[in-house]
């Protein structure tokens, strides 16, 4: 059996000395930016995406190095989001990983212009010579990763959450919002994989298939976290989506069937990955992680 | 003598129209967002960095359609700059352009997603295919926009900002703020048209000095006009950084000094244009256009 939790661990390892390179400390007047910066991206995360993309490029043999830049800037993405999410005006959350958020531990106006800054670094590593010698490469995966980040991914996806607070949202709302919230951005990591080692169409349709079903197991498995996880393990504030009365996977589906939808959509996620060998084991341990994870 | 301002002000249609195209109206649950973010970037602005991409791809004979999504870009992030700015935790200010500002409007939710969106849509315009066939050129475009934009560029110089309003800032201080706030975007705003016309070194630096100066002059002048300008002309809360005790070139250099410096400044930008022949007509018309104006 392939050994996720150890491969999790290493991958985390070898993302954070990344992006503590990528995001170095500064002693000018306004250090106080990075530090934020830092703050937050630094702090210990599951380094989920990272993981999918260093996965899916073992693949077609691209180079770790390629790889390991490309998994670093869709972290930093993830983390502003995170920081965004968490601001009084959005999710008001104070807790993140464990710690303060970004705005409590900073202030607000330091913790939207962390995130800003860690969006504008993300293209930019990206597009970078160091990330890849081929330029349209560089010039796909800015594109794709601006779409995923967009209006039409995670930032339109956040919107449509924090209009589910007002409205009636049913299983095809909910759907729609994750795979636009949290969806997008999953699928680009696998995506980014395939367009780093130019694979063939085949190839590239399995994975995102993959990435697609994996995205909303995840997700799933996110709102049972919420209603059924201990806060000590998760890290951040639970029941918190039951007391703002938002619909979830888990409120209109109940436990049981939400908990067997991610079981199905995980085993689905694996089944795509048939026209690969053994070198897409870490991809298929990895969805059955994610289903049996605790937090 | 060349008609800058018809110049500035057929620039500005053509900008509003190529904005109105790349940022389209949706139907959808999430519609808001894009309702908000065409409030903030279709309002009437005066499109100055639109302009400087043009005028500085025609010294190349740059495809007119290339210059423009370029120009449509970098004008998306000038406007989320100015979303999050407004923001209540940033300056707080509840006019712009003589409209209510985005957050008024609508929300503060909506108003840092919006903003979001519009950084994220800049980056996508200028990795898409239809900006430059070349994908290196695009590739670097990405790059440097990202550095312009960044905690080395804008966002830090924001960062400078918010912190000047608490410690004494001289003219050094102030100087590397505004050219890291404003001056990097103007700077990259000539350099785009450099990168998309393959330029060689010397245009390349010529244009680059010409922006350097004339990015200071614009903001001399912009501290004039907040201290001297009349708010119904200006579209936005004039006398602002008297009441915030903040240092200004104008707080520190007294009003006429600072005047001097400006015209000085100018004539220095366009001196630096000499080894361009009438078809930099347009950009020396800018530097004088600059700081004679009243809005």
């Amino acid at each position: 059996m392939f050994p996720i939790e150890q491969a999790l661990a290493d991958n985390a390892r070898e993302i954070d000395a990344v992006l503590d390179e990528l995001l170095p400390m500064r002693r000018d007047p306004e250090g106080r930016l990075m530090e934020a910066v830092r703050y937050a991206a630094l702090s210990a995360g599951k380094r989920i995406r990272p993981f999918l993309v260093v996965a899916s490029s073992q693949l077609f043999d691209v180079t770790r190095q390629y790889a390991l830049r490309v998994a670093a800037a869709i972290e930093m993405v993830h983390c502003y989001s995170l920081i965004h999410d968490d601001l009084p005006a959005m999710d008001n959350d104070e807790m993140r990983r464990g710690l303060p958020t970004c705005h409590v531990k900073f202030d607000e106006a330091t913790a939207i212009l962390a995130g800003d800054a860690l969006l504008a670094r993300a293209f930019e590593v990206i597009a970078e010579a160091a990330t890849h010698p081929d330029p349209r490469v560089r010039a796909d995966l800015v594109c794709e990763l601006a779409r995923a980040a967009g209006s039409d991914g995670m930032v339109g996806g956040q919107m449509l959450d924090l209009l589910a607070e007002r409205s009636p949202f049913g299983i095809s709302e909910i759907t729609r919002m994750q795979r636009m919230k949290t969806g997008a951005l999953i699928a680009f990591c696998c995506d980014a994989g395939a367009l780093l080692g130019k694979a063939g169409d085949q190839a590239r349709h399995a994975l995102h298939a993959y990435a697609h079903d994996l995205g909303l197991a995840f997700q799933i498995v996110d709102d049972l976290l919420d209603v059924e996880g201990d806060q000590e393990i998760v890290g951040k504030r639970t029941k918190k989506d039951e007391s703002a009365g938002k619909a979830t996977f888990v409120s209109v589906l109940g436990v049981e069937r939400a908990r067997d939808q991610s079981t199905m959509l995980a085993q689905q996620a694996i089944d795509h990955l048939d026209i690969f060998n053994t070198e897409a084991e870490p991809l298929r341990s990895f969805a059955q992680f994610v289903v049996e994870r605790k937090c």
